[in-house]
């Protein structure tokens, strides 16, 4: 197993349990394509300098102007490349392994591009939701590392960033608008997936976001099973289908 | 030609100069399925009443809760039926004319709606520009339409909207910002167009507002050049490529 592609994921304190909306697309992506591939565990404070250990160009800029490193990472000893980004991760791997089912077929590469664009601001399961619950679940060198990076931009600890009383139910309701978006643009497809039967990679942003509600609140709770509901239970159809890519390989 | 498409388009201050930046993408569609048709010329005024004459469903709600009818229209003698709003058009063509080029090709369509969502927010080619200008090429009936329905959303008359001096200068930083954003999803694909060298519904989305621009401002202006060497002349390839698309069936 030496040979194989390194992927860098988030942990949390469950050992073996991805949750991050943004790791998932990348491990969606190779376990899509079926390729063989090993996780290293990075905690957020750790994710700069193992990116530039492996040579994974920074994402973004920080406020100060320097650069800013974020996961999924990977690291293919094949070519000897690191690549980070979940999108330039699929375009990697679609070129590097183009026997293995495409992630952006047929020339809609542009297309997904546009459409993720369009799919982020409708605010996916609950961002409002999961975001300021997500430090629950990590370990404590992230769970810092999230709260300090988080609560300035907010002015409120994560706490206090949950919806609660009456503007829960406003919030809620927005949430559910913004699946209605997203369902009407695929009731225009052949469904269940963006491009028909078969899932591509914008349909791993959507369910990368789905599944990092999942992680949080669990499959059992009254908020998932509402969402699985919505769309005359379409998302519950879509999340099915998603499950055979959703296996986590240590 | 009696038993051919009726398209109805709204007319400009010259005769037979389609302008609209919504007709157009259904013009735009019945020229690159290579369907015959004629054209009917309403005004905005008229709209309604046309609309409900030959069957065409409404597609919105007037703030007072009645229905609203809108162009692009056509009515298709063949099948008796009439089909509003450009995207539904678009359907209708590919489902009754299988034979003709897709405008919505190989399970695209879910992306399309989505990506198009992506792309109007954009501003497209300066529509804070081209629309307080647009009434200049309009007919008496329906410059005063335009005029009264526009004026108050803004609380500005049409001539008090078009920015100037260094405001001008801010917001065609805006547009240039759009048209790059818009160029970053194009260059992600095999270029000109959103799934290669044949054009899509969405790029006769994008065409029309272009068109539009032209149309008012006219291809020689120096705002029209402009957004012409932009990303690196792209653009001048991509309208290029439209006009084969372009006749005005009258």
């Amino acid at each position: 197993m030496s040979n194989v592609i390194t992927f860098y994921d988030i942990p949390s304190k469950v050992p073996g349990v991805a949750w991050s909306p943004n790791t998932w697309k990348g491990r969606y992506a190779l376990n899509f394509k079926g390729l063989p591939y090993k996780t290293v565990w990075v905690e957020y404070p750790d994710i700069e300098e193992v990116s530039k250990k492996i040579g994974a160009p920074p994402t973004g800029t920080k406020p100060d102007g320097s650069p800013f490193y974020t996961l999924p990472a990977i690291f293919d000893p094949s070519t000897n490349t690191a690549v980070s980004e979940s999108i330039r991760i699929a375009e990697y791997l679609d070129k590097t392994y183009p026997d293995a089912p495409k992630l952006l077929p047929g020339g809609t590469h542009a297309l997904q591009h546009a459409a993720i664009n369009a799919y982020l601001p409708t605010g996916g399961p609950a961002l409002q939701f999961a975001m300021p619950a997500t430090h629950r679940i990590l370990n404590a060198g992230s769970e810092h590392y999230f709260r300090i990076n988080r609560e300035p931009l907010f002015g409120k600890t994560l706490e206090d960033l949950t919806p609660t009383g009456p503007e829960r139910d406003v919030e809620w309701a927005k949430v559910k608008a913004g699946f209605n978006v997203v369902d009407e643009w695929l009731q225009a497809g052949e469904g269940p997936y963006f491009l028909g039967k078969t899932p591509s990679f914008i349909d791993f942003v959507v369910g990368a976001r789905l599944f990092w509600f999942r992680a949080i609140f669990g499959e059992d709770s009254a908020e998932y099973k509402d969402i699985l509901s919505w769309n005359e239970g379409r998302w519950a159809v879509y999340t099915e289908g998603l499950k055979q890519y959703e296996t986590v390989t240590v």
